[in-house]
């Protein structure tokens, strides 16, 4: 392979760049050059690439967002946008395909390698961690890290104040953020839309912590479970405790990596690029039992990626 | 003067701690003791009290909110509550108080003082900066950094997806926070209530932004200034850019004090001590010509602290 | 088991309370009792406990070091230390200890459970990461990303002055904390007592550095790999760049845990537990294939762990 | 004037990025196009211009170091160093130049403006905060910051440790950068060069702070008021106290700089073009009782900044 191309689409991660990185410079030693498609499939589809080499990812590992920008791509959902977007990879002579990015992501690369018969390998990067095939996704621990550092800073006023705090974090319509960072934080209560907890036991929840001696409580809320301005108004309502809400928003998504989010950018570049020179097409790379490993993409992107309820137990037991 | 009370009271500033510490480890030595009233003027109606020693503040010059609590106090508010903390501050042989806290806290302060006849000398510190007096509020500081790099973050985002991010920050009524985090950020736009800016203007703006070359846009707004979410709306609308909203939220309460927060909190709160012991009474300590100095509480409880609209130029300015 | 002991020690890790929060939340609904041992194995031999209850591991989860304290204990290491130890273990009631700790409290811990016949669990705590039995420690991930913000920074004057910086982290005489700090940090260079390379190769590697273009180098080194003061001296000497050396010392050791930090000290405490109450004894809790699983304590102790020389390969590909 | 040069010289501080970014964006609205020096008054004496226009400044108001690049000059230190520059300074029809840097960048202004007849304005960007004229440099609250963080999280290890820290802050010769980060800290001694302590007196408040309960202790000094090693061993010989030293070394002077770093580089960058614009010359920009000043450039490299030691003592006060 004398050429692949790479592209980051989709909601940006933390370690898109290190991925990035680590993919040029995998490849150019090796004799693989690498051109980059910018703003995602939107780039793909309207030809938008540049050469990268060696100099051209330096100074970048510790950069969140993306040197490729990712923008949404309306084109490329069209029906002939997969097929424009296959005009491209050959128009700049790309043998094969990097995709960094998460499920959605995925699927488009699937579409892509379908129509197009280019390779293609997947680098599952989103803060959500909702991809199937691996442990942790590239920036997943990084969002945790943000989310966590500003609910230690609530619980500072939660405590002085002797609030209740709701803080609706990311994560769509699952409940990896939110869990870890509910069970890290030492949060009381955890939803998430995988275990449906009603108000009442909410409720129930805060009235025991108070009589247990917690004169203030935290609640993390993945942004998929409910309507959290009415469960906050709800717990006011019901308890008397003031009750207040914060949605940590976009901020989980920047900033720079955590070195696990690196980590995981370095190994998935590196072996993405070693399985497309090698012949491999198709797959998801990513950590299973803790190791780097591959998946194939179209079950990937057909299977959901269990959350493990038994963390839910424990950080319940724990917020004793 | 034997004996002082000290009262932390209105929302949580970072350095409130500190500020704490200084006022007790600047009185105990002068053989003055110090008795923290808690959770407010509502431990004051309630007479709440504990005695603060010099190792009862060790190892809090760090930690963000308030080690003695402050919540809103419904019982302070009626006609006779003035009255109540006045008889706890005579149970307890506070013959002055000080009262750590922001533009609120402080008509409080005065009322208490009027009902009481005990020497109060107030200590300013909120993160809205909105104490006529002082040109800095103990946790104005850390705020604006916390916010400032919040919004480091949203730019990665706001970069790589080519948006228009709207950032709403605290202040309440006034733009302090807005208009310094918005200049140290290099926002495009900032929106305090102090200088109303109507709608096609911004959208102007931001259209001009785009002309000159800017991918990406940010939009600092002070919460009071606005609906910030039908404001991105509305932007999306009528220019078709990505446009999102984030609300910082409580985060900016909390966190560790910057130095600048501990710095004032150490000065405010050793002159305040200075000052009771030497008979002023009834002042507000502050920061003018960048030196602590005092203005009387009943003149800094009638005016309104003036936003330097000059930097709101020199921030358009430097955005071009 | 009606009651079992906690002990910290070694150095700190970021995550040894959150750890003690674990055993107690998890220990305490169970009916068993927990006692503390404070400052190590010298409140052991000097029977200074304290119960520990629910309420007083509140608000303790993402503090750095530990509320028990750890001294180095010359007592403990004299012949009849051990003995006396056990006699505090009997004279608080405990049936069973869990030793929060590096390498060499795990030793002592073996150690005392054969004098005691108290049964002993592990629960691997150091910035170190250098347990045989566990993929990862309680405080690793911490101390890696505290060393990987100061290279950041560094990496800001290398860049200006063009410099080529010698980092020194800590790690003992291992080179896990180097490793995954100069890889993720992006560094030119690391050197890791594991893999020795001597100072010509250094010299040449920083030349060639400068041939492809970058005007400035970092190089990562732990502390046990060389003096690195005398290194600098002689990379100065020899290539007349500008060779500057920061050790980043203790401030490795400190801070809040990151949330992988707090996960595992959630996960090996409240397995510690479980495994003491189900009759388990003498193991080390660790991560094995990312999962929590168990090492004999014996075992533990006599093996080395060994370092993932293919990350040092794969570090040097990406410093391309 | 048309046209103006900028260089940043001597120790990169945070914030000269933003002082750039000010004085172009405030230049070239005027119509007075920037050139920018690279390398400092290597830059100058070798002609290594380029032209800085709006957006070749977009993107840096964050960023720590100085895009400029700033090395140590032999050659402008030569007799004919300042004609060297002068010539560079015509031959880019240079009308006049702003300095940014510290106090032997300023002389080095001064110099270069006596040898060139280009008036010369002075921008204070220093972690030392040593520049005659200002209250307060450019970079100054950064490092306070970075070294602030950095004792917090050592303070951990030194509590659960027991132990006395010896911190070394930068500084060179001066106490700025240990004063504010010493009282801010809550540190038991000080130790700068403008107020020399003996070592029995050290020893002294140690034993005092142990006999008031305090079992662990923090020392900041200044690099430039003793052999911190040599302290900090005789401390454990004399006292027999377990004593440690860390030297933060120049993680201090890197990292994304403050809000407050950021705004007094914002004010000075912008007055200095003012300045330049309307024909004062050779000047130092600063903040006096709180303002944005001017001092003569040859009267601020003649005079000593001095220390504030009321600090001294009220940090000595606070940490009884």
């Amino acid at each position: 392979m004398k050429k692949i191309g790479v592209v980051t689409s989709g909601g940006d991660a933390p370690g898109m760049n290190a991925a990035i990185r680590a993919i040029v410079r995998s490849a150019v030693p090796k004799r693989c050059e690498v051109v980059g498609f910018e703003r995602g499939y939107e780039g793909l589809v309207r030809n938008q690439a540049r050469s990268l080499g060696l100099r051209s990812v330096s100074g970048i590992v510790q950069l969140g967002g993306t040197i490729l920008h990712t923008v949404r791509s309306a084109r490329f959902e069209e029906p002939d946008g997969p097929q424009e977007a296959s005009r491209s990879l050959k128009a700049n002579a790309a043998e094969g395909l990097i995709v960094i990015g998460g499920d959605g992501s995925l699927r488009g690369a699937l579409e892509l390698s379908r129509s197009s018969g280019v390779p293609v390998i997947g680098v599952p990067a989103t803060i959500d961690n909702d991809v199937f095939g691996t442990e942790e996704t590239v920036g997943f621990d990084t969002a945790v890290n943000t989310a966590l550092t500003a609910i230690d800073k609530i619980r500072d006023t939660a405590v002085s104040h002797e609030r209740v705090f709701v803080v609706e974090v990311m994560g769509r319509q699952r409940g990896f953020l939110a869990l870890t960072v509910g069970l890290t934080a030492g949060a009381e209560i955890i939803l998430v839309p995988e275990a449906q907890v009603d108000l009442p036991s909410v409720i129930e929840k805060l009235r025991e912590a108070r009589v247990k001696g917690k004169r203030s409580s935290i609640i993390v809320a993945a942004e998929g479970v409910t309507d959290c301005r009415a469960l906050t108004a709800e717990i006011a309502r019901k308890t008397g405790y003031d009750a207040r809400l914060t949605t940590l928003g976009y901020v989980q998504r920047g900033g720079n990596p955590t070195a696990r989010s690196r980590l995981l950018a370095c190994l998935f570049g590196a072996e993405a690029v070693d399985l497309l020179l090698s012949g491999v097409e198709n797959v998801v790379v990513g950590l299973a039992d803790g190791r780097v490993s591959t998946t194939d993409l179209a079950l990937s992107c057909s299977r959901e990626k269990p959350l493990n309820l038994d963390l839910l137990r424990l950080a319940e037991r724990l917020a004793a």
